[in-house]
């Protein structure tokens, strides 16, 4: 198979680093060109970054000199972006209007009408809004976004359970791990022992995202799916990991042991083109009572599994479940890998 | 006002060593007697347990020696019980019938019909419930009980907006602490790191317990309230504090402004009766966006009081909100001293 | 007594915020202004400041109104200082210029020849340094410090085996807070499941400041102690309170009873005045073979005494045991606020 | 290369699980029996343990019926013992007699004068010590064992130094994960937010067993090693990973960089031997000021290299710096089976 070379775009931060750690050794991609803010310009990245993550930077990036988040000094098909938001709503456009492919992790453009809002196990077939976009905006190259983190390991459970019986309503109360927000978003003074009852922006984006993204793309435009979704989210004293407590009531009804065949059974198009980064299987059930947990289930499937477990009646809504993912695994990096995987295998850049 | 002699039932572990501290310098009662396990019994108090709390252990109770918990051994007008489950379900009704009011925390007995399962600020009438229960059981003393931590908390601010809306339907996800589950009930190993959502037993009693407490003693028995609730329940690296995230759909409409309005004023029988462990305000509501916190908040009142925060508009429910309290003083011991502070003030014992 | 007014410089930050804590309701002093950098100027302390203490900010401060940290824009006798190292080398002369005493608890004056650098219960006698200070620098106003707060805990300890058996040699391994590094200091990613083996410049601090205490001021120059202290200094997941693994070696031969005996009955000028924040026993000596611990011992004596324990045989250097001491209160605010204590208690201002 | 059958005693613990993740893929050994207490005896491997680590329990061991802890119930060649200290003292010597060579992580035996103490980077020779082991016991078998966890982090660091420039003194400060403790060693509530300055027995196994392993075995017995080594341990809140400040007195002058430069070029018997489990270099020495820390570098080596930081000068010992290894696999499982590997390379069983 054809190579692309790749850059990534803010790849100092907590999500840079595992962009990284992603490509370091990619069979479709070749990482030549790391990206960040001006203070960093200029270094090697190995002096630039200060490297978080297990283990060593990867040797081949270990000297690669940090370039400005400008196309014009970025040289690659593909760019990651793992941008905060304000500077992905500036710089993005940019770059797909200079030829790139921008595969983002960033939430600035994800709810636009033209944008993919991409999970590749639920929705490939909203790649094809890229011609809309490219047509409507005159870029040669394009945007896609993949969800905000929470949103993620809620939808690929919510895609088989969608398909088999319908969904009317979700209740999703989120305890997030602490890298979502960055390496330095959580002050150690403010979460051991303790928690925090909010993250700011969390609940729409899980509110409205999966809805987009289970949506039905008519040519032109997204009619999004109808049910409804209510958000609490949660920030706790977890490294990587997000857990999600989820009431479910079904159009349809379903036992819960329905609910486990179906999501146990569940294969996509990136399972089916063994896509290099999907996992097996993407949604592991467990009969244990007590799983799935962060630590002992965040890195199913090389990290890019969600782990569900406590499957069960509830009064209200029928059904309701626990789910689990590595928020800077699947819920970022590697659902921006993933997304340029089934792009680059799907179709000629 | 009388004095009354008190003993301690389970005296040594977490929620006994809260017991100790509130009972210490109390205006109706005297802390005489402190019974556990046989392990125990024939100490000195101070050489029994391992304080877990700051501070020393109170001075009049370093020397008491620890006695065997059996009605003949123990010498008080009433007995607090932080007895685990199975024990309390043996011995509790053998203190009763030798005469003595139990104020339980252990759950063995709270969901008898007969039994009182309170919260002064909610059902303090559910006291009448007593002479049924001497009545039917022959009993000269008596069980008196106190809800489950998260039940406590929830049913806090449920009180006054079912009062004054009505309650349909409630989601419950809690973030509870590890003092919960005694000293020893989570392994360090187990929740650095990690969280685990699952709590034996717990989901259970937080669907079903507000409901009788919510009920109308007709005299002869409970009707509870018959709106549903639904739970689930999670760990995390927390010492003291249960967090909720609640979702609420009222019988008649109510915004965020009514719902703050109705919990910012609910005050009940402890305070009117100015209750020595009473919060001088049950319900303490606040504005910012990010509380209330484990740390920052469950000592308020001290410890006695609820702090509720983030209450919004839902989508599916209509409104949202985060309760917070301690779970060993609201949740626990406090919650026993409190229920017998009702008692010996509204009754002749 | 006469009352003074006094000002808080860097009233914002986490030791600032002890400030105020402990000067809300002080028999000497009245808190009527607070100083921060011009982000926070203008603003309401409620609105510009984010409280990290557990209950509310106290009532008197929440609407004063937050002043730039300039000698003409503040009102007050004496000014406590918790301001940033750099920040502090500028403003606490132009200060003490204008006619302020500057009670410090930054670093930056520390070590300069004229400077006291105090321990009230150690060196009193060193605040006749001010005079010398005044003198040579041509101020109305005087800057006196107090030490590194992993210092003080060691200190305390060393000044009355000092006295008694003289020391030749220490060693000290510390395990400090979170808080002393500032509510932003370490991320949470940074700390849990971890600890950082460096504390930049700490080190140093712990190696040299206390032989100053220690020394002889002779009336116009400090002859510092002349023993060696060695000091490996770490971050540990604790929010409050440092902890020291001490090894010494005394000049005269020292039992761990001589040594408990020397701790338990140190009292000093601060108990002998009866000073307000000063415990009643500055060094409390445990027999439990497991404290001190942090979360049980760091509020001793209002957070004012540091806790020995595990004073026992050291194969090398004769004795070791380890202290601990809250690093905000004793290590920090409640320092600057003794020595100012002291100041006004035996001299005029 | 022969293939060993191997059985692991007291299989479902901590240390027991890890040696069960090293032996499941062993090219030397295969793992055919697992023993463990009474009340997992009988069970299938799957439903007698809980699984604590990362990923799921290794296909060929979960279906394995859980033997007694006995020499006729177990088929072995060689047993790997992960026994609490007072059942290894009871049966270890059965297996021993019955012919079974021991390779044990318990302490009951390391200081006896005829059982190898064995780190083999550091003291391969002392194998010999089996002979006179199995003579004077008359036993088919024998017994090996690994150090202390904190004593092979320390003595894999004094090997080189000591072999190059002699050792006169050791200071030890320990900050030791929570796995050490087992699984249920410590309780969340006791280190959440604290820290517990003493480990029972730990400061003397530090103190004694380096100089047992450091010393010259003259055909019959020991002759340790004659300098000094003080402790003081403490536990703190990580999961794996022990850190040490140490601090070093060597007989010649040695700077911070020759002892660099000793560390990073020691390689041994088992980088000779290429045994499977060693790692390519025994001492990582790392350059950033703030590093080893626990979570970024007890995996290094496959958690079979310690990794050594901030060597600097030190006021009272010349030298001082910090080294951090995995405690349950450097420090116990792995060294268990490194001996193992040591021991079937070198010599016939």
């Amino acid at each position: 198979m054809q190579s692309y070379s790749v850059a990534v775009l803010g790849a100092t931060g907590m999500v840079g680093q595992r962009f990284i750690q992603l490509l370091a050794e990619h069979p479709y991609f070749e990482l030549t060109c790391v990206a960040a803010s001006e203070r960093s310009a200029g270094k090697r990245y190995a002096s630039a970054a200060k490297w978080y993550l297990e283990g060593e930077i990867p040797e081949a990036v270990r000297n690669l000199e940090v370039v400005p988040v400008k196309p014009e000094k970025v040289r690659a098909d593909i760019v990651f972006s793992a941008l905060p938001g304000g500077v992905a709503r500036e710089v993005e456009p940019a770059f797909a209007e200079a030829g790139f492919i921008v595969a983002s992790n960033a939430s600035a453009y994800r709810m636009e009408s033209d944008v993919p809002l991409l999970i590749p196990e639920v929705n490939p077939e909203h790649l094809d809004m890229i011609e809309v976009q490219q047509e409507r905006r005159g870029w040669d190259g394009a945007i896609i976004t993949n969800p905000n983190c929470s949103t993620i390991m809620a939808t690929l459970t919510f895609k088989p359970i969608y398909d088999a019986f319908g969904i009317e309503e979700a209740v999703v109360a989120t305890m997030q791990a602490l890298s979502g927000a960055g390496y330095s978003g959580v002050p150690g003074m403010a979460i051991v022992d303790n928690l925090i009852p909010y993250i700011a922006n969390e609940e729409e984006k899980v509110e409205t995202e999966a809805l987009k993204i289970l949506g039905n793309f008519n040519g032109s435009e997204i009619e999004p799916a109808s049910f409804k979704i209510s958000a609490s989210c949660n920030r706790v004293a977890v490294l990587d990991g997000h857990t999600e407590a989820i009431f479910l009531r079904t159009s349809e009804e379903a036992t819960p042991e329905d609910i486990k065949r179906v999501l146990r059974s569940f294969r996509a198009k990136p399972q089916e083109l063994r896509l290099p980064t999907a996992p097996p299987q993407p949604v592991i059930v467990r009969e244990e009572q007590d799983r799935p947990q962060p630590r002992l289930d965040r890195n199913a499937g090389n990290g890019m599994a969600v782990t569900v477990g406590r499957v069960r009646e509830d009064r209200i809504f029928g059904i309701k479940y626990v789910v689990l993912g590595h928020n800077t695994l699947r819920g970022a990096a590697g659902a921006s890998v993933l997304n340029a995987e089934l792009l680059v295998k799907t179709r000629k850049l």
